[in-house]
């Protein structure tokens, strides 16, 4: 197969704020030659993620080195071997990488590519439950907040990829689990597939300190765990109701990605000495070494069906903006995908 | 020896704010008879320590109750037995407690006393580097951040009992030090008696963004420990100069001890995810069951004067209260304690 351009997505401006729809413009790109060792991709399904905010800041000091503006973009995706150069994988083959996002077709490197098979789990989950948001899920629980039978997690952004596996995966684990959502439709999703024994819809409650008295009745014995989606109000209300020596898994806080004025953070750290508690602020790479036995934990639960794993699916590549943007609005529940066309 | 009464200083108010000179009372009242198993003591140094202003606030949730009104008030002392019922102890053993601060006499169960003995080390000592606020220093240094060799750690408030411990254990464990303290007579101080490799008064860098300035310039490398006694400006300066994978050990915020209104946090607590830091709140009683091996590690350094001990003396209970507030006025170099007549 000879493939000499494909599309792919380029960004055309650091956003200030939340990004546009015209922040996002597809362009055809030149796709030369392979080399010896490598091998050509098409991306059969791309991610979209809330942590690539982060890399459309020009100047943020991380593991993840800001986007440029003069390369497509970049991010997870399960793809197929169209061509190959290199010994260690086939035309047919398909492939996860953290290259193949936002694109048509990417050329890779066997180092930076990991095979799945179609026949084990749908190809998508290996972006969201098998994949980088069900990994961060799982390492933030176990490796980070560490919980006891019986203690009481809290889960903000509970509908999403990530949390919508927290919250399940914490019930598994014989805990109370509180979650926090959006709307009331995502809140009985939580409630009726999810498991969570009480969900909160924060729109009611508009407030840090109304949010705060509805964790207060939630968890009158505190919040032991908290895995932290959200920010804002949500994290002033956490400590608020935070138990001593509880702990704290910093995933995000996607209420200020798009802030335009710094965001203060919350009143209440003091609690932090008085209580004791931890907080862990990861992101997945650190975790990159224990894939194996979060695989085995979690995709047996996936295929027995103990755990569902919900999936919002764009069409093509011209729908990737949107499904970005997606991430933002409230509008999506689970995992946020596009699927490409052919 | 019969004592019938003795003199003990009672809070009047729950202060709003910075305590004021009224608001702490000094009171005559009585000390009953020893019952079965009971020592009297009379106490010879007093502590005054940051988070007794915690204990101030009426509803705080934490490991140590709020004082009471109605009772003197608690907190570390050394004291000498001046009677006893129990056979743990005989009149002339000297004792540390948590009970005989702020007060001249008090009766106590063994369980609450640990004996001290005068010769190994001055007794005010065990208040200070081989009491609580050393056992502080150790514990945040050596069981939350960690440190390896080489490393950079910022202490905030390097001036106290705490932090001026943390930057010598810390130039033991050869990590470079930068500390901050109010004065350019404690940065000096810092520089040419505890060893820092950097002192920094903040007083000459009135915004957080300046301090973060300074900051950089002190670290290029980033903080990759961070020992907080202070909060505000100074903790939007370290995170904004955190290392990837840094340390946070939160063991004060005197900054906004006194505040009349609600703090706000740093703006820029997103560098906790996207660099991977822990930060862990502490209070020194949960490392208590280390306290032979705090002892084993600071005394010799101590003892041979690898490490050294400022105390700042108020003289009499009558300036307990004066004492207490000095904490809050950036005057106090080093430990402040409180030597009771007689």
């Amino acid at each position: 197969m000879t493939v000499n351009s494909g599309r792919a997505v380029f960004l055309t401006e650091y956003p200030d704020g939340l990004p546009k729809p015209g922040s996002f413009v597809v362009r055809e790109v030149d796709i030369p030659h392979l080399k010896e060792s490598e091998v050509l991709l098409r991306t059969k399904w791309m991610s979209v993620d809330p942590y690539m905010r982060g890399r459309m800041n020009p100047n943020v000091k991380s593991y993840v080195p800001p986007f440029t503006l003069d390369a497509p973009l970049d991010g997870g995706a399960v793809s197929e071997v169209v061509e190959s150069r290199a010994i260690e994988f086939n035309p047919g083959d398909h492939v996860v990488s953290m290259q193949g996002g936002w694109k048509e077709y990417s050329i890779a490197k066997p180092r930076a590519l990991t095979k799945v098979e179609p026949d084990q789990a749908p190809l998508s989950s290996y972006l969201g439950v098998l994949g980088m948001p069900g990994m961060t899920a799982w390492a933030g629980l176990t490796q980070i907040l560490e919980p006891k039978g019986g203690e009481t997690l809290f889960v903000s952004g509970a509908g999403g990829a990530v949390g919508s596996l927290v919250c399940q995966l914490g019930k598994q684990m014989g805990l109370r689990v509180i979650g926090s959502a959006g709307s009331a439709q995502k809140c009985s999703w939580l409630k009726q597939t999810i498991g969570c024994d009480i969900a909160i819809n924060y729109k009611d409650y508009p407030s840090a300190s109304e949010l705060s008295n509805a964790l207060a009745e939630a968890a009158p014995d505190g919040i032991h765990c908290y895995f932290e989606n959200v920010g804002g109000d949500h994290l002033q209300a956490a400590l608020q109701n935070i138990a001593i020596g509880g702990r704290i898994a910093l995933c995000g806080l996607i209420a200020q990605y798009n802030a335009q004025e710094p965001v203060t953070g919350p009143t209440n750290l003091a609690n932090l000495i008085t209580r004791s508690v931890k907080v862990q602020g990861f992101i997945v790479a650190q975790y990159a070494h224990l894939r194996k036995q979060f695989l085995g934990s979690v995709a047996p639960l996936l295929e027995s069906g103990d755990i569902s794993a919900r999936e919002e699916i764009y069409e093509g590549l011209d729908q990737a903006g949107a499904a970005f943007l997606g991430l933002f609005s409230g509008e999506n529940t689970g995992k946020a995908l596009v699927r490409m066309a052919g």
